[in-house]
Protein backbone atom coordinates (compact mmCIF):
# COMPACT_ATOMS: atom_id res chain seq x y z
CA UNK A 1 0.00 0.00 0.00
CA UNK A 2 1.17 3.45 -1.11
CA UNK A 3 1.85 5.92 1.73
CA UNK A 4 3.05 9.39 1.17
CA UNK A 5 3.17 12.87 2.71
CA UNK A 6 2.67 15.87 -0.19
CA UNK A 7 3.88 18.96 1.48
CA UNK A 8 3.54 22.81 0.03
CA UNK A 9 6.31 23.49 1.79
CA UNK A 10 9.15 22.08 3.37
CA UNK A 11 9.75 25.45 5.76
CA UNK A 12 6.74 27.98 6.63
CA UNK A 13 7.31 31.41 7.78
CA UNK A 14 9.40 32.27 10.70
CA UNK A 15 9.51 28.81 11.73
CA UNK A 16 12.92 25.84 10.83
CA UNK A 17 13.64 23.60 7.97
CA UNK A 18 10.58 20.86 8.50
CA UNK A 19 9.79 21.78 11.84
CA UNK A 20 6.36 22.51 11.54
CA UNK A 21 5.19 18.81 10.68
CA UNK A 22 8.70 16.84 12.44
CA UNK A 23 5.71 15.50 14.64
CA UNK A 24 3.65 13.89 11.91
CA UNK A 25 6.97 12.73 10.35
CA UNK A 26 7.91 11.24 13.34
CA UNK A 27 4.91 8.81 13.59
CA UNK A 28 4.79 8.35 9.99
CA UNK A 29 8.27 7.18 10.04
CA UNK A 30 8.36 5.45 12.81
CA UNK A 31 10.53 2.47 12.86
CA UNK A 32 12.68 3.96 9.78
CA UNK A 33 16.22 4.55 10.49
CA UNK A 34 17.69 6.01 7.43
CA UNK A 35 15.70 7.88 4.47
CA UNK A 36 17.73 8.51 0.85
CA UNK A 37 16.85 11.94 -0.04
CA UNK A 38 16.81 12.99 -3.65
CA UNK A 39 18.10 16.53 -3.63
CA UNK A 40 18.52 17.27 -7.24
CA UNK A 41 15.71 20.12 -6.64
CA UNK A 42 18.76 21.84 -5.06
CA UNK A 43 17.24 25.09 -4.31
CA UNK A 44 19.66 28.14 -5.40
CA UNK A 45 21.71 25.89 -6.98
CA UNK A 46 23.14 24.51 -3.82
CA UNK A 47 25.33 21.53 -3.80
CA UNK A 48 23.82 17.54 -3.23
CA UNK A 49 26.11 17.71 -0.36
CA UNK A 50 25.31 20.45 1.18
CA UNK A 51 21.39 20.38 0.59
CA UNK A 52 21.76 16.40 1.82
CA UNK A 53 23.27 18.04 4.99
CA UNK A 54 20.41 20.27 5.54
CA UNK A 55 17.98 17.58 5.13
CA UNK A 56 19.65 15.38 7.63
CA UNK A 57 20.21 17.90 10.41
CA UNK A 58 15.92 18.30 9.81
CA UNK A 59 15.43 14.40 10.79
CA UNK A 60 18.54 14.33 13.13
CA UNK A 61 15.92 15.67 15.89
CA UNK A 62 13.50 12.57 15.50
CA UNK A 63 16.81 10.50 15.33
CA UNK A 64 16.66 9.60 11.66
CA UNK A 65 20.06 9.37 9.37
CA UNK A 66 19.34 10.55 6.00
CA UNK A 67 22.12 9.84 3.06
CA UNK A 68 21.92 11.34 -0.17
CA UNK A 69 21.01 9.31 -3.52
CA UNK A 70 24.10 11.18 -5.25
CA UNK A 71 26.35 9.12 -2.80
CA UNK A 72 25.42 5.98 -4.02
CA UNK A 73 26.98 4.52 -7.53
CA UNK A 74 23.84 3.05 -8.21
CA UNK A 75 20.70 5.27 -7.97
CA UNK A 76 18.49 2.33 -8.72
CA UNK A 77 19.56 0.39 -6.06
CA UNK A 78 19.49 3.23 -3.95
CA UNK A 79 15.70 3.89 -4.52
CA UNK A 80 15.00 -0.19 -3.96
CA UNK A 81 16.83 -0.69 -1.17
CA UNK A 82 15.46 2.61 0.89
CA UNK A 83 13.77 2.36 3.69
CA UNK A 84 11.69 5.66 3.37
CA UNK A 85 12.32 8.49 0.50
CA UNK A 86 12.41 12.05 0.92
CA UNK A 87 12.79 14.19 -2.33
CA UNK A 88 13.14 18.14 -1.15
CA UNK A 89 12.10 21.18 -2.99
CA UNK A 90 13.79 23.73 -5.39
CA UNK A 91 13.58 24.06 -8.75
CA UNK A 92 11.02 21.34 -10.43
CA UNK A 93 12.54 21.87 -13.96
CA UNK A 94 16.13 20.33 -12.67
CA UNK A 95 14.55 17.62 -9.92
CA UNK A 96 12.44 16.24 -13.20
CA UNK A 97 15.33 16.99 -15.39
CA UNK A 98 17.35 14.82 -13.25
CA UNK A 99 14.76 12.14 -12.77
CA UNK A 100 14.61 11.16 -15.91
CA UNK A 101 18.46 11.78 -16.56
CA UNK A 102 19.12 9.17 -13.76
CA UNK A 103 16.41 6.70 -15.06
CA UNK A 104 15.09 6.51 -11.81
CA UNK A 105 11.20 7.15 -12.24
CA UNK A 106 10.11 3.62 -12.63
CA UNK A 107 12.36 2.60 -9.63
CA UNK A 108 10.61 5.16 -7.59
CA UNK A 109 7.21 4.55 -8.70
CA UNK A 110 7.74 0.94 -8.03
CA UNK A 111 9.09 1.66 -4.82
CA UNK A 112 6.18 4.00 -3.33
CA UNK A 113 3.56 1.80 -5.44
CA UNK A 114 4.68 -0.87 -2.99
CA UNK A 115 4.75 0.57 0.15
CA UNK A 116 8.26 2.55 0.42
CA UNK A 117 7.20 5.89 2.56
CA UNK A 118 7.51 8.90 0.89
CA UNK A 119 7.63 12.14 1.90
CA UNK A 120 7.89 15.23 -0.76
CA UNK A 121 7.90 19.52 -0.16
CA UNK A 122 7.29 21.42 -2.77
CA UNK A 123 8.95 20.23 -6.17
CA UNK A 124 8.87 16.95 -4.38
CA UNK A 125 5.47 17.31 -3.90
CA UNK A 126 4.90 18.65 -7.85
CA UNK A 127 6.54 15.31 -8.87
CA UNK A 128 3.65 13.34 -7.25
CA UNK A 129 1.15 14.55 -9.10
CA UNK A 130 0.55 13.81 -12.76
CA UNK A 131 2.67 16.05 -14.44
CA UNK A 132 4.72 19.20 -13.66
CA UNK A 133 2.24 21.26 -15.11
CA UNK A 134 1.34 23.07 -12.43
CA UNK A 135 4.80 24.22 -11.27
CA UNK A 136 5.96 27.53 -10.14
CA UNK A 137 9.72 27.40 -11.09
CA UNK A 138 11.49 29.15 -13.75
CA UNK A 139 12.45 26.90 -16.64
CA UNK A 140 16.27 27.34 -16.10
CA UNK A 141 16.27 23.57 -17.54
CA UNK A 142 15.02 21.78 -20.37
CA UNK A 143 13.47 18.54 -19.31
CA UNK A 144 12.76 15.61 -21.37
CA UNK A 145 9.23 15.62 -20.79
CA UNK A 146 6.55 17.07 -18.14
CA UNK A 147 5.46 13.50 -17.00
CA UNK A 148 5.62 12.91 -13.54
CA UNK A 149 5.20 9.97 -11.33
CA UNK A 150 1.41 10.14 -11.01
CA UNK A 151 0.82 9.02 -7.23
CA UNK A 152 -2.16 11.13 -7.16
CA UNK A 153 -4.73 11.37 -9.86
CA UNK A 154 -4.43 15.36 -10.15
CA UNK A 155 -1.86 18.30 -10.10
CA UNK A 156 -0.61 19.79 -7.22
CA UNK A 157 0.35 23.56 -6.80
CA UNK A 158 2.45 23.96 -3.94
CA UNK A 159 2.71 27.04 -2.16
CA UNK A 160 -0.81 27.75 -3.50
CA UNK A 161 -1.04 32.03 -3.04
CA UNK A 162 -4.62 33.77 -2.87
CA UNK A 163 -4.95 36.57 -5.28
CA UNK A 164 -3.46 40.35 -3.60
CA UNK A 165 -6.93 42.49 -4.25
CA UNK A 166 -4.01 45.62 -3.59
CA UNK A 167 -1.43 44.46 -6.06
CA UNK A 168 -0.91 46.84 -9.17
CA UNK A 169 1.17 44.08 -10.56
CA UNK A 170 -0.09 43.35 -13.79
CA UNK A 171 1.15 39.61 -14.01
CA UNK A 172 -1.13 37.13 -13.52
CA UNK A 173 -2.31 35.28 -10.34
CA UNK A 174 -1.42 31.89 -9.34
CA UNK A 175 -5.42 31.17 -10.08
CA UNK A 176 -5.38 32.79 -13.54
CA UNK A 177 -2.44 30.67 -14.92
CA UNK A 178 -4.36 27.37 -13.25
CA UNK A 179 -7.63 28.20 -15.31
CA UNK A 180 -5.57 28.64 -18.02
CA UNK A 181 -4.05 25.79 -17.97
CA UNK A 182 -7.44 24.57 -17.92
CA UNK A 183 -7.59 25.54 -21.70
CA UNK A 184 -5.77 22.82 -22.71
CA UNK A 185 -5.36 19.88 -20.24
CA UNK A 186 -8.11 17.96 -18.21
CA UNK A 187 -6.09 16.78 -15.15
CA UNK A 188 -7.20 18.75 -11.78
CA UNK A 189 -4.92 20.87 -9.76
CA UNK A 190 -4.87 21.41 -6.08
CA UNK A 191 -3.78 24.84 -4.79
CA UNK A 192 -1.68 23.53 -1.58
CA UNK A 193 -1.15 26.46 0.33
CA UNK A 194 2.40 26.76 2.63
CA UNK A 195 1.63 24.32 6.03
CA UNK A 196 -1.24 22.02 4.27
CA UNK A 197 -0.11 18.81 3.16
CA UNK A 198 -1.55 15.91 1.69
CA UNK A 199 -1.72 11.95 3.21
CA UNK A 200 -1.84 9.21 0.53
CA UNK A 201 -2.96 6.01 2.26
CA UNK A 202 -3.18 3.38 -0.64
CA UNK A 203 -6.27 4.89 -2.20
CA UNK A 204 -7.24 7.32 0.45
CA UNK A 205 -5.87 10.92 0.09
CA UNK A 206 -6.87 13.39 3.04
CA UNK A 207 -6.00 17.07 3.34
CA UNK A 208 -3.92 18.38 6.59
CA UNK A 209 -2.87 20.70 8.42
CA UNK A 210 -4.56 23.78 9.64
CA UNK A 211 -5.68 25.21 6.44
CA UNK A 212 -8.18 24.68 3.51
CA UNK A 213 -6.99 23.86 0.13
CA UNK A 214 -8.36 24.97 -3.30
CA UNK A 215 -9.22 22.37 -5.74
CA UNK A 216 -9.71 23.30 -9.63
CA UNK A 217 -11.48 21.59 -11.99
CA UNK A 218 -11.64 21.98 -15.98
CA UNK A 219 -15.28 23.68 -16.52
CA UNK A 220 -16.62 23.75 -13.10
CA UNK A 221 -15.84 26.77 -10.34
CA UNK A 222 -12.75 26.48 -8.06
CA UNK A 223 -13.40 25.05 -4.87
CA UNK A 224 -12.24 25.30 -1.20
CA UNK A 225 -11.37 21.73 0.33
CA UNK A 226 -11.79 21.94 4.51
CA UNK A 227 -8.52 20.13 6.20
CA UNK A 228 -9.16 16.80 6.74
CA UNK A 229 -11.20 16.09 3.56
CA UNK A 230 -11.09 13.28 2.11
CA UNK A 231 -10.29 14.01 -1.91
CA UNK A 232 -11.91 11.83 -4.51
CA UNK A 233 -11.27 12.77 -8.46
CA UNK B 1 18.76 47.13 -40.26
CA UNK B 2 16.55 45.13 -37.13
CA UNK B 3 13.98 47.92 -34.85
CA UNK B 4 12.26 46.35 -32.55
CA UNK B 5 10.39 47.17 -29.54
CA UNK B 6 10.59 45.29 -26.38
CA UNK B 7 8.40 45.99 -23.70
CA UNK B 8 7.32 44.27 -20.20
CA UNK B 9 3.76 44.33 -20.59
CA UNK B 10 0.77 45.41 -22.80
CA UNK B 11 -0.79 47.21 -20.09
CA UNK B 12 -0.21 49.54 -16.54
CA UNK B 13 -1.96 49.33 -14.10
CA UNK B 14 -5.45 51.68 -14.31
CA UNK B 15 -4.47 52.31 -17.96
CA UNK B 16 -6.30 50.51 -21.14
CA UNK B 17 -4.56 48.02 -23.32
CA UNK B 18 -1.05 49.54 -24.93
CA UNK B 19 -1.80 53.14 -23.68
CA UNK B 20 0.89 54.14 -21.77
CA UNK B 21 3.62 53.60 -24.86
CA UNK B 22 0.88 54.58 -27.41
CA UNK B 23 2.55 58.15 -27.88
CA UNK B 24 5.67 55.83 -28.74
CA UNK B 25 3.63 53.31 -30.87
CA UNK B 26 2.39 56.00 -33.06
CA UNK B 27 6.39 57.30 -34.31
CA UNK B 28 8.04 53.70 -34.29
CA UNK B 29 5.11 52.06 -37.00
CA UNK B 30 4.76 55.82 -38.46
CA UNK B 31 3.70 55.53 -42.14
CA UNK B 32 2.39 51.47 -41.28
CA UNK B 33 -1.38 50.92 -42.20
CA UNK B 34 -1.46 47.54 -40.89
CA UNK B 35 0.52 45.18 -38.37
CA UNK B 36 0.48 41.23 -38.53
CA UNK B 37 -0.54 40.12 -34.87
CA UNK B 38 0.30 36.52 -33.33
CA UNK B 39 -2.03 36.41 -30.69
CA UNK B 40 -0.80 32.79 -29.87
CA UNK B 41 0.28 33.04 -26.21
CA UNK B 42 -3.56 34.33 -25.81
CA UNK B 43 -3.51 35.26 -22.33
CA UNK B 44 -6.63 32.89 -20.23
CA UNK B 45 -6.69 31.04 -23.51
CA UNK B 46 -8.50 33.53 -24.68
CA UNK B 47 -9.20 32.51 -28.71
CA UNK B 48 -7.22 34.05 -31.26
CA UNK B 49 -10.24 36.21 -32.88
CA UNK B 50 -11.26 37.67 -29.45
CA UNK B 51 -7.30 38.52 -28.87
CA UNK B 52 -6.93 40.06 -32.20
CA UNK B 53 -9.96 41.93 -31.50
CA UNK B 54 -7.95 43.61 -28.40
CA UNK B 55 -4.74 44.12 -30.70
CA UNK B 56 -7.40 45.52 -33.18
CA UNK B 57 -8.60 47.99 -30.81
CA UNK B 58 -5.81 49.08 -28.99
CA UNK B 59 -4.32 50.15 -32.55
CA UNK B 60 -7.38 51.79 -33.70
CA UNK B 61 -6.83 55.32 -31.73
CA UNK B 62 -3.59 55.74 -33.79
CA UNK B 63 -4.94 54.53 -37.33
CA UNK B 64 -3.43 51.47 -37.84
CA UNK B 65 -5.32 48.28 -38.62
CA UNK B 66 -4.43 44.61 -37.32
CA UNK B 67 -4.59 41.40 -38.94
CA UNK B 68 -4.60 37.94 -36.68
CA UNK B 69 -1.73 35.81 -38.53
CA UNK B 70 -4.87 33.19 -37.83
CA UNK B 71 -6.75 34.45 -40.52
CA UNK B 72 -4.04 33.80 -43.42
CA UNK B 73 -3.36 30.08 -44.80
CA UNK B 74 0.21 30.74 -45.01
CA UNK B 75 1.54 32.29 -41.82
CA UNK B 76 5.26 32.04 -43.23
CA UNK B 77 4.00 34.30 -45.95
CA UNK B 78 1.88 36.42 -43.83
CA UNK B 79 5.16 37.32 -41.91
CA UNK B 80 7.21 37.57 -45.19
CA UNK B 81 4.50 40.14 -46.29
CA UNK B 82 3.95 42.06 -42.61
CA UNK B 83 4.70 45.88 -42.46
CA UNK B 84 5.01 45.42 -38.74
CA UNK B 85 4.54 42.74 -36.46
CA UNK B 86 2.92 42.79 -33.34
CA UNK B 87 3.59 39.15 -30.89
CA UNK B 88 1.11 40.01 -27.44
CA UNK B 89 1.32 38.77 -24.23
CA UNK B 90 -0.15 35.84 -22.50
CA UNK B 91 1.40 32.15 -21.84
CA UNK B 92 4.77 31.96 -23.34
CA UNK B 93 5.15 28.11 -23.44
CA UNK B 94 1.92 27.71 -25.67
CA UNK B 95 3.57 31.07 -27.52
CA UNK B 96 6.39 29.04 -28.10
CA UNK B 97 4.84 25.91 -28.47
CA UNK B 98 2.95 27.15 -31.50
CA UNK B 99 5.97 29.27 -32.97
CA UNK B 100 7.26 25.33 -33.61
CA UNK B 101 4.48 23.98 -34.44
CA UNK B 102 3.62 26.78 -37.23
CA UNK B 103 7.26 26.66 -38.44
CA UNK B 104 7.53 30.50 -38.20
CA UNK B 105 10.42 31.15 -36.07
CA UNK B 106 12.78 31.34 -38.74
CA UNK B 107 10.30 33.78 -41.18
CA UNK B 108 10.06 35.91 -38.03
CA UNK B 109 13.82 35.77 -37.82
CA UNK B 110 14.07 36.79 -41.22
CA UNK B 111 12.03 39.23 -41.30
CA UNK B 112 12.90 41.17 -38.33
CA UNK B 113 16.74 41.03 -38.96
CA UNK B 114 16.04 42.75 -42.88
CA UNK B 115 14.01 45.45 -41.27
CA UNK B 116 10.67 44.56 -40.48
CA UNK B 117 9.18 46.32 -37.53
CA UNK B 118 8.32 44.39 -34.02
CA UNK B 119 6.63 45.23 -31.07
CA UNK B 120 6.80 42.46 -28.49
CA UNK B 121 4.98 42.66 -24.68
CA UNK B 122 5.54 40.34 -22.23
CA UNK B 123 5.60 37.23 -23.68
CA UNK B 124 5.78 38.66 -27.06
CA UNK B 125 9.08 39.65 -25.60
CA UNK B 126 10.35 37.13 -24.15
CA UNK B 127 10.69 35.48 -26.94
CA UNK B 128 13.27 38.30 -28.41
CA UNK B 129 15.46 36.42 -25.91
CA UNK B 130 17.96 33.93 -26.47
CA UNK B 131 15.87 31.67 -24.51
CA UNK B 132 11.98 31.56 -23.10
CA UNK B 133 14.01 30.23 -19.50
CA UNK B 134 13.30 33.64 -17.74
CA UNK B 135 9.65 33.48 -18.01
CA UNK B 136 6.85 33.93 -15.07
CA UNK B 137 4.85 31.68 -16.94
CA UNK B 138 3.70 28.12 -16.16
CA UNK B 139 4.43 25.32 -17.75
CA UNK B 140 0.73 24.46 -18.92
CA UNK B 141 2.28 22.76 -21.97
CA UNK B 142 5.31 21.04 -22.89
CA UNK B 143 7.27 23.22 -26.45
CA UNK B 144 9.73 21.30 -28.55
CA UNK B 145 12.07 23.54 -27.21
CA UNK B 146 13.00 26.76 -24.83
CA UNK B 147 15.05 28.52 -27.40
CA UNK B 148 13.68 31.37 -29.22
CA UNK B 149 14.52 34.20 -31.94
CA UNK B 150 18.36 35.74 -30.52
CA UNK B 151 17.07 39.26 -31.48
CA UNK B 152 18.79 40.39 -28.28
CA UNK B 153 21.76 38.59 -26.62
CA UNK B 154 20.48 38.00 -23.70
CA UNK B 155 17.11 36.81 -22.20
CA UNK B 156 13.72 39.14 -20.73
CA UNK B 157 12.31 38.26 -17.17
CA UNK B 158 9.19 40.63 -18.20
CA UNK B 159 6.94 41.73 -15.28
CA UNK B 160 10.11 42.49 -13.23
CA UNK B 161 9.08 42.25 -9.44
CA UNK B 162 11.10 43.66 -6.63
CA UNK B 163 11.34 41.16 -3.93
CA UNK B 164 8.64 42.60 -1.11
CA UNK B 165 10.34 42.61 2.27
CA UNK B 166 6.64 42.10 4.15
CA UNK B 167 6.34 38.89 2.64
CA UNK B 168 5.78 35.93 4.88
CA UNK B 169 5.40 33.90 1.51
CA UNK B 170 8.22 30.98 1.33
CA UNK B 171 8.14 30.81 -1.85
CA UNK B 172 11.68 32.29 -4.03
CA UNK B 173 11.90 35.52 -4.91
CA UNK B 174 12.19 36.56 -8.63
CA UNK B 175 16.21 37.44 -8.22
CA UNK B 176 16.73 34.51 -6.06
CA UNK B 177 15.05 32.54 -9.34
CA UNK B 178 17.01 34.44 -11.71
CA UNK B 179 19.91 33.85 -9.79
CA UNK B 180 19.11 30.11 -9.30
CA UNK B 181 19.00 30.20 -13.22
CA UNK B 182 23.07 31.28 -13.24
CA UNK B 183 24.04 28.41 -11.74
CA UNK B 184 23.34 26.46 -15.10
CA UNK B 185 23.25 28.99 -17.68
CA UNK B 186 25.28 31.80 -18.72
CA UNK B 187 22.92 34.15 -20.62
CA UNK B 188 22.48 37.77 -19.39
CA UNK B 189 19.33 37.94 -18.01
CA UNK B 190 17.23 42.04 -17.76
CA UNK B 191 14.46 41.98 -15.35
CA UNK B 192 12.32 44.41 -17.15
CA UNK B 193 9.78 46.57 -14.62
CA UNK B 194 6.06 47.19 -16.03
CA UNK B 195 6.43 50.05 -17.75
CA UNK B 196 9.99 49.88 -19.15
CA UNK B 197 10.31 48.85 -22.62
CA UNK B 198 13.73 48.73 -25.11
CA UNK B 199 14.21 49.85 -28.06
CA UNK B 200 16.74 47.79 -30.75
CA UNK B 201 17.73 49.44 -33.23
CA UNK B 202 20.64 47.61 -35.32
CA UNK B 203 22.77 46.84 -32.52
CA UNK B 204 21.96 49.66 -29.85
CA UNK B 205 19.35 48.29 -27.46
CA UNK B 206 18.23 51.39 -25.44
CA UNK B 207 16.27 51.05 -22.13
CA UNK B 208 13.26 53.45 -22.19
CA UNK B 209 10.48 54.19 -19.52
CA UNK B 210 10.49 56.05 -16.36
CA UNK B 211 11.92 53.04 -14.49
CA UNK B 212 15.29 51.68 -13.66
CA UNK B 213 15.93 47.93 -15.22
CA UNK B 214 17.91 45.17 -13.12
CA UNK B 215 20.59 43.41 -14.96
CA UNK B 216 22.07 39.71 -13.85
CA UNK B 217 25.04 38.61 -14.71
CA UNK B 218 26.53 34.92 -13.95
CA UNK B 219 29.09 35.54 -11.58
CA UNK B 220 28.62 39.04 -10.76
CA UNK B 221 26.42 41.36 -8.74
CA UNK B 222 22.85 42.46 -10.19
CA UNK B 223 23.23 45.59 -11.46
CA UNK B 224 20.64 48.80 -11.65
CA UNK B 225 20.60 50.18 -15.20
CA UNK B 226 18.53 54.10 -15.37
CA UNK B 227 16.40 54.38 -18.18
CA UNK B 228 18.27 55.70 -21.41
CA UNK B 229 20.97 53.04 -20.40
CA UNK B 230 22.29 51.82 -23.57
CA UNK B 231 22.64 47.89 -22.99
CA UNK B 232 25.98 46.57 -24.18
CA UNK B 233 26.55 42.65 -23.63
Amino acid sequence: MKKLIIASTSTVHNSGYLEYILPRLTSFFEGVKTILFIPYARPGGISYDAYTAIASKGFETIGIQVSGIHEYNDAQEAIANAEGIFTGGGNTFELVNQLYKNNILESLSKAVLTGTLYLGTSAGSNICGVTMMNTNDMPIVYPPSFTTLGFIPFNINAHYLDPDPTSKHMGETRETRIKEYHVFNNTPVLGLREGSWLEVMGDTITLKGNLSARLFQPGKEAKELDSESVINL
